[in-house]
């Protein structure tokens, strides 16, 4: 978004924002009565807060936010109202001039207005479309967050200046849950679970963002990915195998060389090959390879839609400054699906789409969630492939099937692909945050591009449409949410080990190993902790490690064919017959319940 | 294997194999007959058979065949004696250059011996070691089988010859027999059957020796890797997944780069790497991966033999010319692993590798193997990482544990992989064919290459061992090989469809449907044949898609409950309760069964 951009949403703040972005004002008084000769850039709301952009004589430290933090309790307390005024453009200029204000004078020079607006609070005056509150007494409990380097205008070949992050609430205990939340995010980060439950690892041996999953997080893979194959078989897909290589001619046919090519990895032009056009690439995804595998057969009007679903791991060429953990990687692996039908089925199927989806979402017990509807932006019909009447067409093919499902929908002009518009499934986690997972996508170009066909009942050949699908996503960012959703403590069917048999003793041992025989036989996946450490430790350390259930076996369970069942919520079940255990693990695990 | 090699070889035919060879002299002179100026090449006796190459004034036709059968046939019936010589060299060298025999005068210039081998039946001289059979009667039942073009030398800069291969065998019946296999073999060949069943194609926008599967071909794949992962799990392998892209530097470290470079795929460099080490490549192979993996996590002695599986697709940049449909492809798709252990553990993990294998031979019906045991060229040890003493060690617990197991083994000297000795499970398919399957391999020099430690029961750091293992080799050969092992009619739990259901007439279609729904829920993969098509019809292309059971429903069945059940062998086995027939099926495939 372009500083002038920043400037003009403040147009749109939502009262928070408006209190935040007159916390932003407050710091930087705070800020200037510190240093004097500070010069001002930019200082809007954000998500949860606010920042403030500045040039400073020295660098800022942690140490200098507490000082910040109560100058700003002051102006606060001070109840300083906010004055608005509008100056002459040229006013404005002389004015921010004469303070040596730089990047103000820059920004009212890429402003076309005859006027600006200004905003005074006490002390401090700074150019500002506003709105705000209106006196210093209404900004709401607030914090300093962190300090961090931003260049101006985003641009890294002009100067580096110094932003200071701040949050800003309208109660005391709001800011306090807003805490809470981030010590939570920070407990559940997936990157750090990742490491302690031993799911997947980072090295330098591969590129950057390509993850490798160890036997616990290739488990959970496995289970995810079973489930949803499972599940798309009853909605009647079937699944192909496509390779993870294209020829470059292929990527031409279906234009992704021509509008996604920055996303590609590089291209492989072996020896053998002639041509650009035979050389390999990493696919970035699979509608191609879908759509050839569909042109190489036949197809009746009866058999559609033809329904071809794969977990393809797609390789994509992402900046390595944009990756994080499991969830921004080059190596992202789709529960993909491409749907190919006749124009008079695509209400119906992408009904079906979106009714697989929310099951598959509830399973998981994801309950909160939006759509999100990218739309072409009309100012930019060079951007997208297709005429005018298939946008309007599929645009309100979408809009009406998003609407009579009910569900919460927010369009989005300019984010659709090149090829045609799309729905993104947004799914709120345990602590409220948005993670982008199903995606429905109408295309009526991709069947041009390869001039699909399909006989029809008059016996003469018709052009399919192709409805783009993914359920969960990618594997992997889907396995990000749920470790943060869940934080670590997967529901029974997906824990990569769901219980853990502990001898008291090196005696019980015999007993142990018989226990977990029969666990093994009814397929739970179990293990037996043998080290030489106390009882106590090993429930800790099952504990630490998530393990749903824990298995304590002494004398007294060996003798009554028995087990001491403790959980990870550390709740001490007592003795249960061992069989009456396994049946009701067993039921909880085929019902994928969420409960233990 | 160069001519002079061939040459020499004959010195170890075996008496088949020397009955072959005087088969390819009575070509010879057949050959010699219709042109008196024919140049002669080489001809060999080979698998099944022999050939000899000629420069001849003309191209031959398949039409002369006929002809040169009938002199050879005159030849036999001569009963002319091979009469053996030893000439001279230069005398040698005068004759065949007074005879204008270019390529004999070669052969003999390369030979570095006093003393050159002649033979002579009839009116056929030629230079050659033997042995032969004692005159030409002794040539059994022969069939000239086709032309083709041959390099002198197989050096594609040196002249096109023309070869003309025959078959011969001792009796009638072993040719009769063996014309029958290679028919057979031709209505199993996978690359036919693949697209019949729709199981697999090729495609121009996919790199050569890149396959794709179509929803019945991936069925098929999926089903014997979940039953390796299934069996592999019994035996305590835990799954892992490490991508299909590798830096260069791990395979510098893994020294693939120096010793498999040219099999590998073109380096990925992109614009965010700084150095070849950092650049990417497609793995060929799981073990730096899996060491890698290995690597990130402490290790006890406690835990060894810590067992690494993946089913990853490797892609290998074999040569055009050597792709053959499944059976020889670029991308394949190992069910891979790695196993790290203590030394003392080695016997017992190899024996364990090895019943595991049989355990998956076993269910697929594959009772007729033997193990080629792949040893160091000890004349070449340049071309081996390591040490005599750690060669010597490990080819010594191989041969001894498959010596113990009892399975029939041939060694190949100079067959070893650089990095270790190996076994190679070949398996006899319906037709007698050789296929490589499994292979367990010892490895001493990768852990060294990657410094791997386990922590032993002393406290210290100590040295892994690793073996390498694949249960069916790749799933892509594997496949192929069961396509023709089973000519497409695959074992009910492998079917891709496993019953149909066939309504005789459309007032039928709703009963259809019910049992569909049933077999459904009883988890068995099934379909109903609703096309416009008669009943006769549709058995016949549901034998022809190998289904194996099909499910005929009309007024009768509907009344009963009931289905009647034809099988692929067009076994008719009347009506039978549905419920029966599910009882029946569940059990079919739940043994995993090779019945119907």
């Amino acid at each position: 978004m372009s500083v002038e951009a920043e400037i003009l949403e403040t147009l749109n703040y939502t009262p928070v924002q408006r209190m935040r972005h007159s916390a932003a004002h407050v710091m930087a008084e705070a800020v200037q009565q510190i240093f004097p000769d500070a010069k001002f850039a930019i200082g809007p709301a954000i998500e949860d807060g606010f920042y403030y952009d500045f040039d400073l004589p020295r660098p800022l430290t942690p140490e200098d936010l507490p000082d910040i933090e109560q100058r700003m309790a002051q102006i606060v307390a001070g109840k300083y109202p906010f004055l608005r005024d509008r100056w002459p453009r040229e006013k404005a200029l002389e004015y921010f001039q004469a303070k040596g204000q730089l990047y103000k004078v820059e920004l009212i020079e890429n402003l076309t207005d005859d006027e600006v607006g200004i905003y005074q609070q006490n002390n401090f005056l700074d150019l500002c479309r506003g709105p705000h509150v209106e006196n210093t007494g209404q900004v709401g409990p607030f914090k300093l967050m962190k300090i961090a380097g931003a260049y101006w205008r985003g641009d890294e070949k002009r100067q580096m200046l110094q932003r200071i992050y701040g949050t800003a609430w309208f109660t005391q205990e709001e800011l306090a849950q807003y805490q809470w939340r981030l010590e939570e995010a920070a407990k559940r980060d997936h990157r750090k679970l990742g490491r302690e439950l031993k799911l997947f690892v980072m090295n330098e041996n591969l590129p950057a963002g390509v993850p490798m999953f160890l036997p616990n997080g290739e488990m959970l893979r496995h289970q995810m990915e079973q489930y949803v194959r499972e599940t798309q078989e009853r909605y009647g897909y079937q699944h192909v195998w496509t390779s993870n290589l294209g020829r470059v001619r292929l990527y031409k046919t279906s234009k992704h060389w021509y509008n996604y090519r920055e996303n590609m990895f590089p291209v492989m032009m072996g020896e053998q090959e002639q041509s650009e056009d035979d050389a390999y690439i990493l696919k970035p995804m699979n509608c191609p390879h879908h759509i050839t595998l569909f042109k190489t057969q036949a197809h009746s009007y009866r058999e559609m839609p033809v329904r071809y679903a794969e977990f393809a791991t797609l390789y994509r060429y992402e900046k390595t400054g944009t990756l994080s953990g499991l969830a921004r990687v080059r190596s992202l692996t789709q529960d993909d699906a491409h749907v190919f039908l006749r124009p008079d089925q695509i209400q119906e199927e992408f009904n079906r789409a979106i009714d697989l989806t929310l099951e598959v979402f509830k399973t998981y017990g994801l309950t909160d969630y939006w759509i999100s509807l990218s739309l072409r932006d009309p100012n930019k019909k060079e951007e997208y492939t297709g005429s005018d009447e298939i946008w309007d067409r599929a645009e309100k093919t979408l809009r009406d099937a998003v609407e009579n499902k009910g569900i919460k929908c927010t369009e989005m002009i300019g984010e659709a692909a090149f090829y045609g518009p799309k729905t993104d499934f947004m799914v709120k986690d345990a602590l409220g945050r948005d993670w982008q997972c199903a995606t429905v996508q109408l295309d009526f170009i991709q069947p041009e591009n390869f001039e699909l066909e399909y006989i029809g009942e008059d016996g003469q050949a018709h052009r399919p449409v192709i409805i783009h699908r993914a359920v969960t996503g990618s594997t992997e960012r889907f396995m990000a949410m749920l470790i943060e959703h869940f934080a670590g403590a997967f529901p029974v069917w997906l824990a990569p080990v769901q219980a853990t048999v502990i001898p008291i003793s090196d005696r019980h041992i015999e007993y142990a190993e018989k226990v977990l025989a029969q666990l093994k036989t009814a397929g739970i996946r179990s293990e037996v902790d043998v080290r030489g450490e106390r009882m106590n430790a090993k429930v800790r350390d099952a504990q630490m490690q998530k393990i749903p259930y824990m298995l304590v076996v002494g004398d007294k369970e060996a003798a009554a064919d028995a087990v001491s069942v403790r959980l990870r919520t550390n709740e001490n079940q007592g003795a249960r017959p061992l069989s009456e255990f396994i049946e009701h693990i067993s039921g909880i695990i085929s019902s994928k319940s969420l409960e233990l």
